[in-house]
C-alpha cells in the first residue's frame, strides 16, 4: 500500500512514522506547499514535492493522507484531491461535518474514489464509542470529558492576549464529576463542573501580570465559563515541561436495563495520549489500510467510521482475527 | 422487525427487556423446550411456543435470537436454525470459536441467511476493543481484566464440592496490576497476579469448613492458581447480598508512537455491569439490528462482530449519525 501525506506538519509528520509502524505501508511522496529543499523528512525512501506536482503521482499513490487544518484547508483539499486518490482526513469540526460530507461524497463519487473523513479520536474513536454505547443502551446518559490535554485553540488564544509573549492551557476533567458519572448518579452537570482549565503563561517584559490574567480569564467562549488558573513562568520553564502535545479524555454511557429498567451499567473508554498528533495519526493510518480495501472492493463516496467495518483496520486476515481476538 | 427468542432463560429475559427498549422491535414469540403452558413470559403481545414449532414462523420471525449454552446447545443449535432464520448467538468458548463458524457459515450460505456469532461483551465489545486498539498501535502490549463479578463456571465448581450447600464466587480484578497497566509500565503478569477469586460458601449441615476450604482453594484450573479468599456464611445472607450476577471488566492496550518509539498512550475500555446476562442481550440485541439490515441487503452467511459496520447497529440513520454523534 504507497501512502502520499499532503501538509508536512504535527500531524503530517505523526502520519510518516505510524507507516513505519505499519508493515504492509510504505510512504511513496510528502506534498507541502513549501518549498521542497528547504523541508527535511524521516523516510529516506520517500520523496518530497511540491503540492501542486500531487496530480503526477495519481497513479503512483494508493491513498493520499490530507494533514491541513479544518478551518480552511480540509474544506477545499478534501474535495479536490479525492477526485484524484482515495483520501483520509481528520475533519474536526463538529458542527460542519454535514456540509463537509455532501462536497466530499459528491467528488468522491464522481471519481470513484473512497474518502474517509474526521478520522482521529474525537471525532473518531470517541464517536464510535458513543455510537456503540448508545445502540448497546438506549435508555442512558452520555459523557465526554476532555484532557488532561494540550488545546490548541485555546493556548492560540492565550497567547493573542496582549502583553503574552508565549502560553499553553491544559483542559482538565474535574475529578469530582467524572466520579459521580462513574457511579452512576447521572449528574446534570454544567460547562464549569466539567472541566477547569490551566494556564502557562511567559509575559511579555514588563507586561503587567493581573491585567493579563484578568483578560484571559473573562475570555467570553475560551475561558469565562470555566474556573481558570494562571501561572505566570519563564519562556525556559514553558520550554522545558510544557514542550509536549499530551492529549486524552473519556467517553461514558451509565445506562440502564431489565423490565422495569432495575440495572444499572457503565461503559468507559478512555484516552491517556503521550502525543495528540501522534495518536490521531495512528488511527488515521488504520484508516488508510480500510480505505485501501474498500476502494479494491470497487467502493467509492464518502465514509465516517461509522461505516466501516473494524476488521478492515487490521493488517491481520479475518482467519487470524477470529483465533485471537474474538 | 419480529425478533424470536429460543431458550428462556437468563439470556432469554434479558433479550425480551432489551426489545421493549428498542422501538423498531417487537417480541414475535420465545421457544422453549419446557412445556410452553409452564413458561412465562413479560410481553403479553408475544406467544409461547414450542422450539418443535419454530419451523412453522419462518416467515414470520426476521432475527431469531438463540439463547442456548455454549457447551452442547450453540454448536447444535446454530447451524440448525440458521438454514430457517437469520440467527445471531453469543457463543463464548473461545478456543472453539474458528470452527463453530465454520458450521454456521456453511449452513447460512446454503439458506441465504445472515448469522452472527459470538456476541456479547467477552467475545464481543471487549473483542471488537482489542482489534481497534491493535489496528491503532500496532506496537504494544494488551491487557483484559475481569471482574468485579460473578463466575457462573466457578460458582458451579464451588458448589460441586462435598459439603458445600450453595456458592457464588468473584473475580477480582488485582487494583496493583490494574494501575501498573494504566501507568504504562506494561508488566509481565502471571494468572495470579492478574485476579483473585472470592467464594462465598453455605456449608450443608455437619460439613468440615476446613476441608471444604482446602478443597476450594487446591482446585486445579478453578482456584489452585489464584489467590482465593473462601468466607462462609448463612443461606439467608447469600440470598440477600450475592443473588445478583454483577460483572464487568477492562481491556487495555498500551502502546508507543513516533520515529524512536519516544511517546506512550493507553487506550482503555471498560465496563460495569448490574446484570451481566442484561447487557450481554442489550448488545446482542443492537447486532439483531445489523443481521436484519445485512440480510435485507441480500448478505448471507456467518458474521462476527468484526464484520459489522458500526451504523447498522443503530436506529439512527446515517445522516443523523453524523450530524449528532461523530
Amino acid at each position: 500500500m504507497k501512502i502520499g501525506i499532503l501538509g508536512y506538519g504535527n500531524l503530517g509528520r505523526g502520519v510518516e512514522c505510524a507507516i513505519r509502524q505499519n508493515l504492509d505501508m510504505e510512504l511513496a511522496a510528502v506534498f507541502t506547499r513549501r518549498d521542497p529543499e528547504t523541508v527535511k523528512i524521516l523516510t529516506e525512501t520517500a520523496q518530497v514535492c511540491r503540492v501542486g506536482e500531487a496530480e503526477q503521482w495519481k497513479d503512483r499513490i494508493d491513498v493520499m493522507i490530507i494533514c491541513g487544518g479544518s478551518a480552511t484547508d480540509l474544506p477545499k483539499q478534501t474535495p479536490e484531491y479525492a477526485k484524484l486518490f482515495n483520501v483520509v482526513d481528520s475533519f474536526d469540526t463538529h458542527a460542519r461535518i454535514p456540509e463537509h460530507f455532501a462536497a466530499v461524497d459528491a467528488a468522491a463519487k464522481e471519481a470513484g474514489k473512497v474518502a474517509l473523513i474526521s478520522v482521529g479520536w474525537d471525532p473518531g474513536m470517541f464517536s464510535l464509542n458513543r455510537l456503540y454505547a448508545n445502540a448497546i443502551l438506549p435508555e442512558g446518559k452520555d459523557y465526554t470529558f476532555w484532557g488532561r490535554g494540550v488545546s490548541q485553540g485555546h493556548s492560540d488564544a492565550i497567547r493573542r492576549v496582549e502583553g503574552v509573549k508565549d502560553g499553553k492551557q491544559y483542559t482538565i476533567p474535574v475529578e469530582t464529576a467524572l466520579t459521580a458519572v462513574r457511579n452512576g448518579e447521572n449528574p446534570d452537570l454544567t460547562t464549569r463542573q466539567k472541566h477547569t482549565r490551566e494556564c502557562f503563561v511567559v509575559l511579555e517584559e514588563g507586561a503587567d501580570a493581573a491585567k493579563v490574567e484578568q483578560e484571559i480569564k473573562t475570555m467570553p467562549n475560551y475561558f469565562a465559563d470555566y474556573d481558570t488558573t494562571v501561572h505566570f513562568i519563564s519562556e525556559e520553564e514553558l520550554k522545558k515541561n510544557h514542550s509536549g502535545i499530551p492529549h486524552g479524555g473519556f467517553v461514558l454511557r451509565s445506562g440502564v436495563t431489565g423490565w422495569e429498567k432495575e440495572h444499572s451499567h457503565l461503559i468507559e473508554y478512555r484516552l491517556k495520549l503521550d502525543s495528540n498528533p501522534e495518536f490521531t495519526s495512528s488511527v488515521i493510518v488504520a484508516y488508510a489500510r480500510a480505505a485501501y480495501r474498500l476502494a479494491s472492493e470497487g467502493q467509492s463516496g464518502c465514509k465516517t467510521v461509522f461505516d466501516i467495518a473494524p476488521a478492515y483496520l487490521s493488517a491481520k486476515s479475518p482467519e487470524e482475527l477470529r483465533a485471537s481476538m474474538l
